[in-house]
């Protein structure tokens, strides 16, 4: 029996929740993919080298959810956490800054395809402008940021410029309207309370290799 | 009274953990340019937006860190991060596809600098050998490979080719010695037990933002 509530407080769940939603969205995938319908929290940890209290406590914030003793209809807890992600809506996403990051993310298949949609990328360099992108989108120029975020109903804004430039594309994308920004520029940029900005960091994947390194060297 | 353990079981800690780790440091790193020397993990945890009790069990793991009642001396648990993520050691990175994605990372502040450091990229596309990248690497031949990865120490491959060679790739990172992986092909490539390969999703933040704008339009 899933009792799942649809309305959420979200400042009530952390980053960190749902990250893990999108990993266990991954796992329920490949449970789906060999055929398995049902799955204990322990058993769904016990396979991904996850934390079956934590996978309790991560999904209790959105309902009950499968049956004690029985486990998750693996279907079910699929749909659910689609629709908690807001995966059943198209996202559509501008890029701004067409270096090779912006270019590289334009024709990256998380980021172009099911509900995520790339329908833009502006630069402010002229020599830039109009160069096809491999996924087949001319450069555009910045200053039609406004126009093009109201004409193409943009819902993330996709920071790639140099960090020099990254606050002020941040402040434009908000004047614009764009209420949730993904920043992949190497510097902090600020925005209003109510609009979500989000910092990539890829040195964090290196960290976590460099700890099993380390590790690995330690315990020769 | 901090009491440090530099050897731990590698495979009694999750990633989830390490990942965390990440983000302390990085937030003891503000700690210190605004100048705070002592943090209780309640006051790490408010600040921050994180849990306490999941600072000091993830601490927990590697020795006693802090004072009850007083909180983490800032610098010491900055080094004692530092020490446990071995970002003390340079880390020597060798990018394998030097497409728009690879060429991106060539010059992202986090791969090339303080103890990441990127020796070389790679690609098979004779038309991309020797273009000088905006770090001022050439690219080389990726027959070249093996030879490469023993002469420049090589600790971590990074996987930039598209999905239909990253197994190739990956197998032949493998043969030349290389146990430590980044792949940011998106498809899930195999190694032997002894090889920690960390697969970058860059979808995940992509769905963290958009159950944020759910949410907000479902309690609009």
């Amino acid at each position: 029996m899933t009792a799942y509530k649809r309305h959420v407080d979200p400042a009530t769940i952390s980053d960190l929740t749902i990250a893990r939603l999108s990993i266990y969205l991954r796992c329920v995938d490949r449970l789906i993919e060999v055929g398995i319908d049902t799955v204990s929290s322990q058993e769904l940890a016990r396979r991904f080298n996850l934390n079956s209290a934590q996978i309790r406590k991560d999904l209790a914030h959105f309902g009950e959810f499968g049956v004690r003793g029985v486990g998750y209809n693996v279907s079910e807890l699929h749909r659910c956490i689609v629709e908690i992600l807001g995966l059943d809506s198209e996202r559509r996403l501008l890029i701004v800054g067409a270096g090779n990051l912006g270019t590289a993310l334009c024709h990256y298949s998380g980021f172009s395809g099911e509900n995520f949609l790339v329908v833009g990328i502006l630069d402010r360099d002229s020599s830039r402008i109009s160069d096809p992108t491999p996924a087949g989108l001319l450069v555009e120029d910045s200053v039609r940021l406004g126009e093009i975020v109201k004409q193409r109903q943009v819902d993330i804004g996709v920071i790639t410029t140099p960090a020099s430039s990254a606050q002020s594309v941040c402040d434009q994308m908000v004047e614009a309207g764009i209420s949730t920004i993904l920043n992949f520029a190497p510097i902090r940029v600020r925005a209003p309370e109510t609009v979500m900005v989000k910092s990539v960091d890829l040195k964090i994947y290196l960290e976590e290799l460099s700890f099993h390194l380390t590790q690995r060297n330690r315990n020769r």
